[in-house]
């Protein structure tokens, strides 16, 4: 096989977030070279990578460019230019995944349909071309309440609109989207599963996600999920038929509904390392990072059980402070046990920015939570 | 309290090896900005640091223009310019550890000294110019069987010879040396102990370093140690001991062997992140290079309590091979469940050279074991 290690082969990592940051910090256990693009040069990534590249990662000469400099790409967004992956794929880059799967998943219309094409449970939908046609289906297909989702482009909370009356119209968004049933929701469960190119997966155990309302993100991540082994085994399931009907190499993050009928529903999935396995650094015995590298340089997937169960939460910028970051309770935080702090190098905050993560390990997933509330109140991300 | 993440604050690292690799990697998850001091551009640390300064750490000149550069400096190798460190601080450059504790370690024979004055049970000693007066002592305070120790300069197994007996003599090293009663070792044992500003300290379970005779290299590591529990508290309060007297502010590895009597002997100490404890990043809460940073940044020490039982191998170069490094076995390596591959970069392998580790975390002991010995059979450094 061929030596991706301490040699000349190149791994283009497509932006330079957090997410980028971690799998250039797991490339860089195994002495792989890590380029990434990002057209700031002051990402989380371009710190720790090998060599930075700015560009636009949405313009499709940037991203050509840069697939032309390194032996093999890979992304950790959704907002990639697909065309020219696939220009490169043609030419015989290697691009894991692979770029068909980005843009099914791209395209939030698209990837409702491959969920209704391949029979996996996920909100009924109609497809619109934009806020005129969504109040027109009103009563004809669409019922209150119901979640807009834009097409494309949306993350971290935005492009989604959740339109529980006539009274919320007004927020509607004017673009292509997803009309979506909206479940009653008991909780919302993340799997992340991994494929590689031998067809093999590995699971890790679903977790739970609970949501800070007002912003629409992720605030205290569970793992394992406090559920029954019969919805952890379904949901497992679930993810892992949509992998495998993906065909993905890498990463696949399933997000899923547990509703209050204890029914399980496909929300979306994202062909990255995801912030719901930012604990699996900690408390599995393969971090999704090191997974994703496996699955993409086609190694046996690694072991994902877990050592501890964990808490994550996200570090958000406080609503209130805009500018140069400064962090406060840093120090009383880590006199708390099991507490792992993660801080991403971003210069600058703005409400509900993700700015770092907290993940706290201990021998009981109620400890964990204890100590997680007592990070919440103590650590501060302001200006 | 000043803050050290996202900021102008700059860590100076005294050598770029794999300790100073592991260090940087440690400090990239803090966002705190790494220099690293070394001779060799391409040193394993240089590919994750902030910024590579090239020099020489034994020159008084180039230690102190580092020093000069960063806001703090700590070192992962003793054989630093202690001068140059000591005029650092006179001048009000934050250094930990302290100068003088590496000075006293720096010297095998003040550090038999200072177990001396302390009480600290250590294999009686003679110290000794060079070859001559070695032989000179034999019958007059030196036995035989013997340990010779050059007082500086010794690492990895170089700057030690066993004598046991008058056909040794020949292997004599003509320097300063300690000449050490040979102890009748039943296990070697490490203790990794840290110490913050405020005198708290935090202990990791005692390992068992089991030695290739040939290269007088650690080839496995198994932790926690196989030894009884009174052994095991007996060994970390001799290393607490140690770690306490030396007043040190970072970590402290001690090593110590058990003898056929079952009587515990303080061997050396490094004060640095050590080989001993390169399996704390899989199997302990906090990892021994995190560990350091919050001892020199007076932050709270972090838990010591182990995920998973884990055994570490050194990936030594191997005995016939020399010339640009090639791995054998790294795919078959990484379907063994628990084996966690670190490739530390180094260009070129040569006879023993520790070109990586692999640290394997299985739910037992005796499982980690069994996988180390597949591991052992398959991966091979060669050119």
């Amino acid at each position: 096989m061929e030596q991706l290690v301490t040699s000349d082969f190149k791994l283009g990592i497509i932006a330079g977030g957090q997410l980028g940051k971690m799998l250039a910090l797991a490339a860089s256990r195994w002495d792989v070279k890590t380029y990434i693009l990002d057209s700031d040069d002051h990402c989380p990534a371009s710190t720790v990578c090998t060599r930075f590249v700015e560009g636009d990662y949405r313009d499709f000469e940037k991203v050509y460019e840069f697939g032309q400099q390194v032996d093999m790409v890979t992304f950790e967004i959704e907002n990639v230019n697909v065309e020219a992956l696939r220009k490169l794929k043609q030419e015989g880059k290697r691009i894991y995944p692979d770029p068909e799967v980005l843009a099914m998943i791209q395209d939030k219309g698209v990837q409702k349909q491959f969920y209704l094409e391949h029979g996996i449970p996920s909100p009924a939908f109609v497809l619109c071309d934009g806020r005129e046609q969504v109040i027109k289906s009103i009563g004809e297909g669409v019922q209150f309440p119901f979640v807009q989702k834009a097409r494309k482009a949306g993350y971290d909370g935005k492009g989604v609109v959740v339109v529980r009356g006539e009274g919320d119209l007004g927020k509607l968004l004017d673009v292509p989207c997803v009309v979506e049933r909206a479940v009653d929701i008991d909780k919302e469960l993340a799997v992340i599963v991994t494929r590689n190119g031998r067809g093999e997966m590995a699971c890790f155990s679903a977790v739970e996600m609970v949501f800070n309302p007002e912003a629409n993100l992720v605030e205290l991540l569970v793992s394992p999920a406090e559920i029954d082994a019969d919805v952890q085994d379904r949901a497992i399931e679930l993810a892992r038929q949509v992998t495998e009907k993906s065909g993905i190499q890498g990463v696949l993050a399933v997000e899923l509904f547990l509703d209050t009928d204890g029914e399980l529903w496909v929300n979306e999935a994202a062909p990255r390392p995801h912030n719901s396995g930012h604990h699996t650094i900690e408390s599995a015995i393969t971090s999704q990072y090191e997974q994703h590298l496996r699955a993409i340089f086609n190694f046996p997937l690694g072991s994902t059980d877990l050592k501890r169960p964990a808490v994550m939460m996200n570090l958000l910028g406080d609503r209130e402070h805009e500018g140069p970051v400064r962090y406060e309770g840093l120090t009383e935080s880590m006199a708390i046990p099991g507490v792992k702090v993660h801080i991403y190098g971003k210069k600058e905050t703005r409400p509900f920015r993700k700015m770092g993560h907290v993940t706290i390990v201990s021998p009981t997933t109620d400890e964990a939570k204890k100590h997680a509330v007592r990070v919440r109140d103590l650590l501060k991300v302001k200006s």
